[in-house]
Order: structure tokens, then sequence, then C-alpha cells
């Protein structure tokens, strides 16, 4: 298992691309080193890579792959996300997609060519690289895909496959046959909680090399246990579990790319708490690839604008000062790092994707969002076991499937959540 | 009277702000002043030099005082735009006044304070230099402001004074008391025109030093007669003295800021003769400032999705090869270079923007657009006289204002129009 880090520029942000610094990012990374993690992940932003649909800038290019050549001689590992696209609240999409320009961002022939130029481009500009660990097609793309983002470019779901798979085909290109490198797509978590997205957890679990989520509790899942209950603290466990019930290949890696502490919703004196308690009920998810932390450095208080939590979610203040968190996250993985990666949970938690005549059943990512049904009773078996149940689509409760997850006992909502005798009698042993 | 160029760069077009190179500029400015010209126009862009509202990237000033100093150096003064903004279909805004974070642009109190202090930032980052001639707020800002733009930032009449009047400030506490500067604000045609428009003709001359127009002729001109027909090669100097219709100083300096030859409405082979006739008429308009002809360099065809007669507009190709309307205003400008300024025509054209009662008559600017009533009547006299009339409101008849204007004969349309001997009873000396 990994660990690492989303690293945030602590002088400038990201708009740092604008004034690229191999001094100040050598300096950053070498204080995110020493927290013990093994990789970072980095945001090129868009515009500034690619400022018009087929200028794609040389030094531009060349900042990316100083930042990953920086990373290796301080050992650190490093993912290189695309299409950012969005960050902490701030859009950055460019000219040639917007006001008179603006077209199907997922959707237009001209603009998906020109997109995986880019992602091409930027992946070949690394590949040679010891370091790369991954590439990622841009940071939670889906964000751009629906409401509630402000000006939707809109897709359906097939269009979102289409877009996907064409995005992770121009990496694959830029990789020219190097195979030891993660290929993903970074999804935020409405895909797996809210019905109406065209990106849903499908796309997360049939593109790329692994299942990526991203956790954040301000979701509604610390307003609904509090900030260190047992629905906040296991809400990445949850989110894993709930991943990797859609991925087709019971042995696909679950990253957890994204986890941090909002303190919009969970105290200040409680981030270290609540970083420990995720992140080691996280560890505990089978065929986990990694845990990367958001994120290294606070926004700046000199820039403006940003919702009050980012100023506080580093690991180090802008002055590359360690803060409580970044103690205890150095801490952590010193205590987990070698541990043996985790077995499956033998529990199965039923969602019901479909009844029992096979017929969908809609509404069923509602169900598995926050004070839904599905992670309330996941997280009281959790509570009970002290660990997460697997989660299992009732549509692929087959036997061999759940052999191969390793399954030896299914469970359903409904007993868990009313734990009548008469509901007792509908649980059973699928073998 | 000057002459100039809008400075278009050869290589990267406007994102070479991002690749910032000396010797690119140089190569070109070298260009431009081998046209003979005086002048060029410079237009940083916003997003590169305020990427976040309290940033404000030195080494983009730093570029911009650079390029003023080399254009120094080979014998050309700068006027620096401020607000790109829109420049040749794409606009470059913010990402702090997009999507998440859209607001006012012209109505928040926290952006018109953040858009101020980039005004004064920049111009403060010029000052010392001999060799700038002005500040214009933005290029064609009133562009954001209302329909036809794809998702304008709303704003009312008073409203844009009052953004206009911040905006003027913040140039000129930058310029620290230096009072040889031109401080303008630049408006596309639609000010003139189109009566739904927030930002109108008021703005354009009571703001700033110079009353500043821009003559497109695709916006209806050529269209009704032709590449070279009158009201096409005359649409400048007709927009000029419409323009100072509304200047209440009747000595306030007109400045055609932008005229070009675009190749969708005049034939290439028509440019160079389209080019010397529209200089040539704007060059008789009283107390002109200059004409700052667009563009120096054309597109170049590596860049996607301009429309595509940007490609063709430069006086120069993008090997910095003069061409043919490169040769016709070398020409000309060693022609017109010193001769003196036109006196006022003693013709005085009115515009009914009141009835006999001086009440207001709605659709004033329609009536003033290509096509309307105003340009038939005015492209007459000028067909007739050589020389187009100066343009009066009948609001602002006063004889005193005549007088200071120079006008000692008015026409009315009904009887340029309409030369019966009924209509020709209503004319009238106004002494």
């Amino acid at each position: 298992m990994r660990f690492g880090v989303n690293y945030t520029p602590s002088v400038g942000w990201f708009h740092s691309w604008l004034d690229y610094s191999e001094y100040q990012v050598a300096r950053d990374l070498e204080a995110i080193a020493e927290l013990g993690v093994d990789h970072v992940r980095i945001f090129p932003l868009w515009p500034v890579v690619q400022p018009n649909r087929t200028l794609i800038r040389p030094a531009a290019l060349r900042d990316v792959a100083s930042t990953v050549r920086i990373a290796g001689s301080v050992g650190l590992d490093v993912n290189v996300d695309g299409l950012q696209g969005h960050l902490s609240s701030f859009d950055f999409v460019p000219t040639w997609l917007t006001t008179w320009h603006r077209r199907g961002m997922f959707t237009d022939p001209d603009v998906i060519g020109s997109t995986a130029d880019y992602l091409r481009a930027l992946t070949a500009a690394v590949a040679d690289q010891p370091h790369l660990m991954g590439i990622t097609i841009g940071n939670e793309t889906n964000q751009f895909a629906h409401a509630p983002h402000p000006s939707p470019y809109p897709v359906d779901a097939p269009g979102g496959h289409r877009w996907a798979a064409a995005m992770t085909a121009a990496v694959r290109e830029g990789l020219g046959g190097r195979d030891d490198v993660l290929v993903t797509l970074a999804q935020y978590d409405a895909a797996w909680y809210d019905d109406a997205q065209p990106f849903g957890p499908e796309h997360a679990a049939e593109h790329g090399d692994a299942t990526v989520t991203h956790s954040w509790v301000f979701n509604g899942a610390a307003r609904h246990y509090g900030p260190l209950g047992p629905g906040s603290v296991r809400h990445a466990e949850y989110l894993l579990q709930l991943a990797a019930a859609w991925n087709p290949d019971p042995l696909r890696p679950n990253w957890l790319q994204e986890v941090g502490a909002p303190t919009n919703v969970v105290p200040v004196a409680d981030t270290p708490e609540f970083l420990e308690r995720t992140v080691r009920s996280a560890a505990d998810v089978q065929h986990l690839l990694g845990i990367t932390w958001w994120c290294s450095h606070d926004v700046p208080r000199s820039l403006a604008d940003f919702p009050e939590l980012e100023y506080d979610l580093g690991l180090l203040d802008e002055s590359n000062r360690r803060k409580a968190t970044g103690d205890r996250l150095a801490a952590l993985v010193a205590d987990l790092r070698g541990r043996p990666d985790s077995l499956p949970p033998a529990v199965g938690l039923i969602v019901d994707d479909v009844d029992a005549a096979g017929t969908p059943i809609p509404g069923v990512r509602l169900r598995c969002a926050p004070g839904g049904p599905v992670p309330r009773a996941w997280t009281a078996i959790a509570e009970r076991d002290g660990r997460g149940p697997q989660l299992v689509l009732r549509s692929r409760t087959g036997a061999a499937v759940l052999d191969a997850r390793g399954i030896t006992r299914l469970v359903t909502v409904p007993e868990v959540l009313d734990p009548s005798p008469a509901a007792h009698a509908a649980a059973r042993d699928p073998r």
C-alpha cells in the first residue's frame, strides 16, 4: 500500500505554473518527502499548457517534466493529472471552450481530438521518467458534466464512456508501450451518490487501471454522524467499498486518491484524530493501491476567494512548517508502512440495484448516498465488527463472483436496519 | 495626427505572454516601425497578469514594461490596454469571475476594487517610461456588458458610468501625476448603434481624455454599400463624426483606435484600396488624435478556431513579411504625415435625439446604425461634398455649441433623403 500527498504549491498555489521555480518546487517536495510518503499527485493547469486548441506549449510540458524529475530526486513518485479543470472551487477552462467558443467538452469531435492531443503530449513529456507513477485524465472531470456545476457541458452516460475511453487511449499512446504506469479516471463522489450524473460508478470501475475515489465528508457524512462519528471517519472506507462493488474485476485496485479533513465540518482540533481514524479504516480495504492525502500545503492567505476550508487543508503551512495533521500522518505512515495487504471482508452487504425479478430499481445511487439506507446499514456493521463489509450489487451475487471476492456471507439492508426475527429469517448463506 | 498599429504578436499570438521573448517582440516591433508608424497598442491578457483576485504577477508586469521599453528603442510609443478581456473572438476572463465564482464584472464591489488594483498596478509598472503614450481601460470592455455576448455581466448605464469612472481613476493613480499620458475607454460600435446597450455614446464621450472608436465594416456597413462603397470606406469617418456628436467638449480629441479590412466582407484584392480610402477619409475628421490600424501581424495558421478573417488582418504576415496592405499603409503614412489638422466641416447633420418639444425620442442609436437614415443621409452629403458633415444632436443645437464646433449650416435627415422643395423649406440657417 502506498501513501502520498496531493501537492498544492506553497507559493502562488497552482498559479505558480505561471512563475515556475525549480527552487520553490524542490523546497516544497523536500518538505513533503520528510513526511515519509512515497508519492505526490501534481496538477498542471489546462489553459496554461494548451491556451489554443492547437498550441501545446513546450515550456509548460518542460515545467511538468522538471517537477517529476525533482520529485524523483527526493524519492517521490509522481502522478500527473491532466485536465485541470477544477481545483478547490476554481475552474480553469481554456478560452476555446467558453463564451463565443463554447461547445461540448465531452462531445464535440474537435474538442475530443484536441483534448486527447493534450493528454498524449503531457504523458509523452514525462513517459521517460522512472519516477512516473501514474497519469490521471484530470481532477474530478465529472464536475463539468452536470449540475450542480453552474454551466455544465452536457453528455450522457454512453458519451461519457466514449470520452473516457478516448482519453485513456491517448494517455496510453503517450506512454509509448510503458506498462508500469497507472492510467486512471478521477471523479468526485456524485458519480456514486447522484443518479442524475452522466458519469457514474461504471465509468470509475471500467476505465483505466484502478478505481479512483475522492472522499470528502462535507458531502453530508459529517452532518449525519458528526466530525468524528463512525460514518465520517469511515466515509473513505465506505466509498472505497462502494466503488469496489462496481468493479467487474474483483482484483481491480482501489485508490483513495483524495481524502482530507475539511474544517467547515471537522473542527481544527479534531483534524489529526479525523485523519488517523480515516486512514486506519481505509487501510483495511482490500486491494487498496494507496491513500493520497489532500493536501500538502495550506492555500496562502494572500490569495482571495477560496472557500474558507481550503486555507487549512494542508499538512504543512504556507511556510513549509508541519502542522498537527502532518505530524499525525507522518507517524501513521511509519506505523502502517509495510503492513500486509488486507484480506477482503467476508461479509457482503447487498445493494439493491435490481429487484427479485432482475429488473433495475431506480434511485440506487441515492440510496447509497450519505444518510441513505445503504451507508446506515454498512456503518452499523462496521461499528459492530470493527471493519466495514464489502458491498455487493444484487445483480452480481452469483457464486463465482462472491467466491472471487472472498464473500462468504450476504446480508441485506433491511435485516441490518430492522434486526427483528422476521427480518433475520431472510438472511441466508449464499453457498 | 498620429499613425499606429495594433500589435498582434507573430509567434503564438497573445498567448506569447506565456512564453515571453524579448527577441520576438523586438523582431516584430522593428518590422512595425519600418512601416513608418509612430505607435503601437499592446494587449496583456488579464488572467495571465491577475490569475487570482489578489495576485498581480510581478513577472507579467515586467514583461509589459519590457515591451514598452523595446518599442521605445525602435522609436514607437505605446498604448497599453488593461482588461483583455476580448480579443478576436476569444474571451480571457479570470477564473475568479467565472462558473462557481461568477459575479458582476461591472457591479460587484470586490471585483471593482480588484480590477482597479490591476489597472493601477499595470499603469504604475510603465508610468516611468518616456515612450508611454496611453492607457486604455481594456479592449472593448462593453462587449461583456450585454447581448449578443453569450453570457454577459449585467450593468445599467449609471453603473457603467460608475465603473468607468473608477477604472479611469485607478489608471490616473497609477500614473502618479504624470499628465502627458492619454487615459481612454474603448468600446465596440454597438455603444453607438444599439439602444439596448448599457454602455453608450456618453460613456465614450465623458470618460478619459479622448473619445475612442473602433470601426469594423462587418457590422452591416459593407453589406449595405459593398466593400468599396461610400458607406464602407467612409464608415470610420462616419463613426468618428457620430462619436464627436456626443462629446460635451467640442475640442475633445477623437481617436480611431481600431480600423481594419475584414476579408469576410472585403475581398483580399480590395483590401489595399479599402485601407487607403478609409484612412484618407478618416484623416479629414476634426480634432483627430490618430489612426491605429488593426493589426500588425496575421494570426498564425497553426492556431485554431479563429474566425477566418482574423488570419488575414495583418499588415505583415506571420514571418514579418510586409503584405500589400502594409505597403499601402506605409505609403499613406509617408504622404499624410505632417499634414495640418483638418478644420471642422461647416455642415451639421441633425440627429433627432429629441423632438421639437425637447422630449427624448427612443431608438436614436438604431437610426444611426448602418443602413439607418442617419448614415444614409450623412453618406449622401459626404459623396456630394467629398467629405462627411459633422453630426449634431438636436438637443445640442444651441448657438454657442454650434459656434464652438464651427458649424455654420444645419441640415436634417429628411431634407437630405427627401430633397423635395417642401422638405427644403424646412432647412434653415442656425444663426
